[in-house]
């Protein structure tokens, strides 16, 4: 199997071309190829394939053989990849995913792609469809505004918390320390873990550098601190804006790189642009 | 830069056949092929290059840019990678290293290396030597003899140690619990910050399965734990054969793997047999 190793923000998968190649039993292979030290090595395997619907499908596999619905850091590669290996001359393709179809506008530099940039769709701020229990904190479960800036109480500390969905559960804080020498790994489990989120969530801790830069660590439900979240920068732009520390467009500092973020006034979508890299080609066999 | 991806029961590195191709500055290269998101993803790179002195000549580089001296996983790779790769037709051939030149031999099924036997020398035995500081032992600092099932009190438990070098220290301890569930990651770190050892020390951990089994886990220092570790089974195999449990031949299984070791009565050498597997080719621009 000929595949590409590439990453967005240091989010790694496993690309292979199916309009080339035929996969058997990719469950399987997914786990098999995403092993640091046994396979390739990956956050999980994209399938890139043609579509009826849009100008190509991204069929993503998690690293341990499950389906996965979205990726913002890998639905970049996508574009770079059929873009740079000659499947489309389009600089504005759509890609369908089980989240939908999505419309991704490539910036081209000297005949590669060097950003992307993805419309993520609108943000969900109803708590019951975030989804948060409300009445955990005091407030009403069927109430339809945000929950922004709303205190709670983990491990004896205050944190003014925003919840967002960008199509999974987001909790954000802005807190007053340097996020880099926060103890994620201490708090990041109890807010996931919280009562407050009955599918658990996803926890971004934030510093704001000025009006319009945000530094970012996150707590991904499932899979811990990582280097990036797409959806998850996204739901720190809506917050971020929500609690006027920022305007609708920001630039966000992650560990494993930066994106841009603007929550579109006119449309009420999330438009978020970053980078995406080839890394190497390979070819193993299965 | 052309490279194959191989491993030695899941200690992997990156492999350049140095006899074609030209890398420059070759520890920056390695910090960035070994880092497991943004690059190649290894424990380290491998270069195969040609030698006046023997066969070949394995040049080995860590994660971290730094030089390794030797590295018995690894060097069972180089066998499989020239025999494999038609850069040699011997099935015993001869590998320079900064730790000496060793002499592998290579069982090859269907033209191809299914495992190699690595002569890993002789253990050193002797206190001062390994190093270990038997005064901290209550015993004299030059005693010739080694140390073996000698009390060691961690943590409020005492563990009955051995200790040999096999050009690096390891402390061998036989316990009674299941390995598979011994929290290592508090114990490891106390023994290798032990004032006993001058320059730390790797630790084992070995349940004696029966007189020609054991099962071994470790925590090597500088790294933590790892999937496995060559000079680590060797001493392992020596310290059983020194305490009884088993003979002077034993399959020890490892989180990656399984290794064959022999020390041999006629030579006092350490024999060591194991797996290497190639995972992928690829190609990267540096």
């Amino acid at each position: 199997m000929k595949f590409t190793k590439m990453h967005g923000c240091g989010n790694d998968y496993v690309y292979v071309d199916c309009t080339k190649e035929v996969i058997p039993n990719i469950s399987e292979t997914a786990i098999r190829v995403s092993d640091r030290h046994f396979g390739i090595g990956s956050d999980g395997l994209i399938l890139i394939k043609a579509s009826d619907v849009a100008d190509f499908e991204m069929d993503m596999y998690n690293a341990d053989g499950s389906r996965g619905k979205m990726c913002g850091n890998g639905i970049r590669c996508v574009a770079k990849y059929v873009y740079d290996h000659g499947l489309t001359d389009k600089t504005t393709i759509t890609v369908n995913t089980l989240s939908g179809i999505k419309t991704l506008k490539l910036t081209v530099e000297d005949g590669k792609v060097s950003k992307v940039r993805v419309d993520m769709g609108e943000p969900e701020l109803i708590p019951a469809q975030v989804p948060v229990k409300a009445s955990v904190l005091g407030l009403a479960d069927d109430r339809r505004e945000a929950i922004v800036a709303e205190p709670l109480e983990i491990k004896g500390r205050s944190y003014d918390i925003t919840c967002v969905s960008m199509g999974n559960p987001h909790c954000i804080t802005f807190i007053g320390e340097d996020v880099r020498d926060f103890p994620l790994e201490e708090v990041g489990p109890v807010f996931e873990k919280h009562e407050l989120f009955p599918e658990r969530v996803n926890t971004e801790f934030i510093n704001v550098i000025d009006k319009d830069h945000l530094r970012m660590r996150v707590w991904e439900r499932g899979s811990g601190e990582t280097l990036a979240c797409g959806t998850g920068a996204c739901a720190v732009a809506v917050a971020s804006y929500l609690n006027g520390f920022t305007g609708r467009s920001v630039d966000i500092e992650l560990l494993g790189g930066h994106l841009e973020v603007v929550y579109d006034e006119k449309t009420n979508h999330v438009f978020m642009t970053g980078p995406a890299t080839e890394v190497f080609s390979g070819e193993i066999d299965l």
